[in-house]
């Protein structure tokens, strides 16, 4: 067997993960993903993207939790249970959504290392959890020292004119790919939306690989 | 102890199941519910309410899986998936959302009658198992007379006056209560929405109880 082929065989089968850090169920899917992907042995594809420009595209200037009030409403009520259920905990930002430009290109540039899901759950948390304004530069930093790493190199990595390119092109991939929310979770070509449909997502990526 | 007080004490506590025939995650809700609020001793409030003018008062002039293409598309795979999850059957309608007046006005009549919940799966499935016009007569006939109803003095009692008011008033309560899509559930003010919430409604419903 070529070195090829023993690979393509022994890899782990992969779920990906599209997400923005402004969205507040791709929070609860940031925090549940990497103990639930492990814990059925399988890889996970970190695909930070844009959901702004998704959401223009789709004809939508703001998020729809903010577009409509009713659901709007509605939404900080179901986080505060589903919060509850996951034990994950939630203090509602005075700021949604929050763009996070410099925080994605930290995810988009961490993306295949291994801090990315500590990363991940740590903006996350400062965003949804302790209120604190993920956009800045200052709080990227924090959140990465935290980690204990390098928050200066890596952040003049992922301002580098290629890195900035990527994450346009990743939100593009989105859009093409269908996508018109987040998270939205991809087995091979099966789309999967919501965090309501992560352990859908995780089963199916499972039973695929079993069936090789 | 007064038979008031008896009464209020031993009553099952309720949540209510706010619905429309028109509905694809509705169908999946009216599948569901009655073994699954009997199982833990619960009664169900059946509240069909019509979701086009609920619509219509938020700015959307059809469903939003019609005027977003994207979501659209997405819909009808999550619901094949999630059918089979449940398994319940599924033919996508050649007409979507469908209208179903007279079947929405027969299932107001019928809200506190024991044939309610059988008459619901009765209508739904003809709608999305079987691809039939639930909009017309023939159907709702067809539907009571299946299971041994009255058909014809079930459709005259529907069709009156007093009915057709309580129908829209019931529109105008669910809007009124800040229900902008369904299924929607609630127990006292505690909203849930969507089928995917539908386990941890019955689940607060019983909790709720146990504290009595």
């Amino acid at each position: 067997m070529s070195d090829v082929a023993s690979r393509a065989i022994t890899r782990a089968p992969e779920i990906e993960f599209w997400f923005d850090f402004g969205s507040n169920y791709s929070y609860l899917s940031v925090m549940r993903i990497e103990a639930l992907a492990a814990a059925r042995g399988l890889r996970i594809g970190w695909r930070p993207f844009l959901l702004g420009p998704v959401f223009r595209d789709l004809g939508f200037d703001n998020s729809p939790f903010v577009l409509q009030k009713e659901k709007g409403a509605y939404v900080w009520k179901d986080m505060e249970r589903q919060c509850r259920k996951y034990g994950i905990p939630l203090k509602r930002p005075s700021t949604f959504p929050r763009t996070a430009l410099l925080a994605m290109r930290v995810a988009l540039l961490g993306a295949e290392r291994e801090w990315i899901a500590a990363y991940c759950r740590q903006i996350m948390q400062l965003n949804f959890a302790h209120d604190r304004d993920i956009g800045s530069m200052e709080v990227v930093s924090e959140a990465l020292e935290e980690l204990g790493l390098p928050a200066r190199q890596i952040i003049t990595e992922a301002q580098s004119d290629a890195n900035k390119l990527r994450l346009r092109e990743q939100t593009s991939a989105a859009a093409a790919r269908g996508i018109f929310g987040a998270p939205t979770f991809f087995v091979g070509d099966e789309m999967f939306w919501g965090n309501d449909r992560l352990d859908d997502a995780l089963e199916y990526c499972e039973s695929i690989a079993a069936r090789g």
